[in-house]
């Protein structure tokens, strides 16, 4: 197909390719984990303080052992999830501190909140990953909010769920409470059944947080995302070009770190690196850099053979208006259209990431579904064709009266859940609602539908217990 | 690159070909026009009365003479614009009654309305094609409508412009109208300056008004932007396979027509075909199907070698929110990047066609500025990943103090014309708006910078007193 968007030529993706190797190996990476500086020293990289340098031959090793796919296992099996090739996950918006209100008042979030999340993520139809981070909430203990949120996630929720890599101790009590789940850490080890993000802190280094996750992380066969934020102008550099050299070189490091724990432990690449706005000095994250960078991460990806990340539904608007909409439509089509494997933020986020919607979220299921809709194909066949039919209805014929029509008219056409399809008069008399103001009313009935998963009463006790006892300790 | 949306194979694109062929030659296309229906019998089609029988070789004949690409020549020769292969057009909301104010509330629409799209598009950026009917004028006498419209797209407006193929005689006068302004009727032969929109009657049928028209406009080498809207399970069958199949047989009648009144003469050929809701009855043109049968025809017109048109930008909602967002940016990057050439719809269509906004037109502007930022490529080379710069920044620096940042701030990215990109306090105390609030205070500012394009008296006075002679007459 005719396709006006950039597809790297080889030549291409091998100068990227080899720049980041050039950086690897004259810049390097600083690791702040002394456990991580000596799993490097003992596989003998060469190591200055905390900063590790890598030859080609050492990412090459660990591009052999990462796998092109796995599959994420869910606590209902049947909402496990395949991650690689055509499959790919739709998680919520992560990392937003507020509630954005219809209109745009932003308040701060609560457990409540978060809880809510996990519940509409549980009665999504399309939405098929439970995040974490969704909200912080301000009502809880930020040292032990990851506790809370974890049982949240696991508890309201039977679907695969996004881990806590906060700290690594926060990584390690999300291990622990997936033992509780599904059995001893070893058992853990055959299973993927969480994803965590992993976000270098450009220009290149891992904070001791994120270093020690990936440890605990791949020791215990959980994803890695390493997910790239690198913002043009301010962490990295304005050409583009440059960006993508830096942050494929910083997944590279991490992808390493991770394969050096554990080879062939589950692992997910790419990022939303964004630009800054040089007006503002915001972050901005509905710029058509975004899909551009998106599309070109997702190629480089495919280049190495790895799941592919994107961040997508991601605008720079404070509610959910044209602007969010196109904004949000635009990530999320070039992502789902270019192959990723995993996309963060696929419903709720706003703002550059400051606040979550349930307004939004709802929208963004809508626009989900209706993205994955279009890319379904059009079966070409003489049975699909019809001609027969056609010829009989012949010139200026009715369709609508054709018996075809009506035994066809209930299944032929994607069913939307609450975009607007009625005429004028319709939606006049329906009270002539913006989407927004429709995604409000449903919410509850949303909510209300919620029935919680069937969990091991025992099970469920166990994680409760730990959660306490974890919050007495720290 | 991977690409989850459909592309057809060669088989899948014969197939639909073949199917339209057997189309065409057992059920014909009826043409409601003598001259029409004299022509094809002396270039020696099957005819049986109004009905038009076409062999392969008849179409193959045609699309043997159609031109891949041409120009349309604009007043301002500058302004002129190169349709097929990587170029195209953008041309406004195309066949709207009303005009929607920004709660969604419509009104009839009248000429100071249409001339008011008029200066809009004289003053956009992005917008390069000044369109015809883009609101149905109720001020006026509907036989004569045509003429002010004219007159208006000429005189506001320096740049390419829709004909009035509202009629033989409506299109008749497009073209006298032409010879006032570009010389006699002869040299207008030789440049097509303006393009129409010939839409058959679904199946197979062209009215007396589109067939009369396609024969002026060939006659005098304007183009013919042939624009299939079948609607599936009412015009055209439920199956979408076979819907391509049929509106790709009315495409190619009308194709055939043009080509034998004038080969050589230039075409467009594509649509906005849609489904019609089962729930509502209602045309759903932000349906999931209109991007994918969008891709389907595009990939047609490339198969056949012609010029693709797309409608784009087009939503079921009544007013400027996050669904007319997401609906119009859907439609539109899948067009753009799909390879179009003509984009119809391209700002301020609402409704189904329903409306034309003024709100949304400036939203639609800047969306089709970012969706064409979208496609720019990244340049790969050293010099653009600057790899030394990198070092030198080095571990954990920043960029935004490094004096090629500063250097590179001014022209590194896209800078928007309106979306939001301050963080939350900025955008509260600049009155917290919605996107299209925003836009209702920036048309007043737009239409003030309007400037009239230079024209010669004599050809205005010439051009007005046209107008009133027809309005005598008719």
């Amino acid at each position: 197909m005719h396709d006006r968007m950039q597809t790297f030529t080889a030549e291409e993706l091998n100068k990227i390719h080899d720049a980041s190797m050039d950086l690897l190996k004259t810049v390097g990476v600083r690791f702040d984990d002394n456990e991580a500086i000596d799993l490097f020293k003992s596989n003998g990289f060469k190591v200055d303080g905390k900063t590790v340098f890598f030859s080609e031959k050492n990412i090459r090793r660990a591009l052999d052992t990462a796998p092109s796919n796995f599959k994420l296992v869910a606590r209902d099996p049947a909402k496990s999830i395949a991650i690689g090739g055509d499959d790919f996950a739709l998680a919520p918006g992560y990392g937003a501190s507020f509630i954005s209100t219809i209109g745009g008042l932003q308040r701060e979030a609560t457990l409540a909140d978060y809880q809510k999340f996990c519940q509409l993520v549980q009665t999504s139809k399309v939405i098929n990953m439970n995040g974490f981070l969704m909200v912080a909430p301000w009502d809880l203990q930020a040292e032990t909010a990851h506790l809370d949120m974890l049982y949240s996630n696991i508890v309201f929720c039977d679907k695969p769920f996004m881990g806590s890599p906060v700290s690594r101790e926060a990584t390690h009590d999300c291990i622990n409470m997936l033992g509780i789940v599904w059995g001893s850490k070893e058992k853990r080890r055959e299973m993927p059944v969480t994803a965590s993000l992993i976000t270098p802190l450009s220009p290149f280094r891992y904070t001791a947080e994120m270093a020690g996750s990936i440890i605990e992380l791949a020791r215990y066969n959980q994803a890695c995302i390493f997910g790239a934020l690198v913002m043009a102008g301010s962490s990295g550099p304005m050409s583009l070009a440059g960006l993508l050299a830096q942050q494929n070189a910083e997944i590279l490091a991490g992808v390493t770190l991770s394969q050096l724990v554990n080879p062939g432990s589950p692992v997910i690449v790419g990022g939303t690196s964004a630009i800054m706005d040089m007006r503002t000095g915001c972050l901005a994250m509905g710029s058509p850099e975004v899909p551009k960078l998106t599309s070109a991460t997702i190629q480089m990806a495919k280049f190495y053979k790895l799941p592919a990340r994107a961040g997508c539904c991601v605008t720079d608007a404070h509610l959910t208006d044209a602007q969010a909409g196109f904004e949000s439509a635009l990530t999320l089509l070039t992502a789902i259209r270019n192959g990723t494997n995993f996309i963060l933020h696929a419903a709720g986020i706003l703002g550059s990431y400051s606040a979550m919607s349930f307004e939004k979220f709802i929208v963004d299921e809508e626009l989900c579904c209706v993205v994955i809709e279009i890319l379904k194909p059009i079966e070409i066949t003489d049975q699909s064709i019809d001609i027969d039919f056609i010829k009989e209805v012949g010139i200026g014929g009715d369709y609508l009266i054709q018996t075809k029509t009506l035994e066809q008219c209930r299944t032929a056409f994607f069913l939307p859940n609450m975009v607007n399809r009625k005429g004028y008069n319709g939606w006049q008399d329906d009270g002539h609602k913006r989407i927004d103001e429709k995604a409000a009313e449903v919410i509850n009935d949303r909510l209300s539908s919620y029935v919680k998963p069937d969990i091991d009463p025992q099970i469920e006790k166990d994680l409760l217990a730990y959660v306490q006892k974890r919050k007495n300790e720290i």
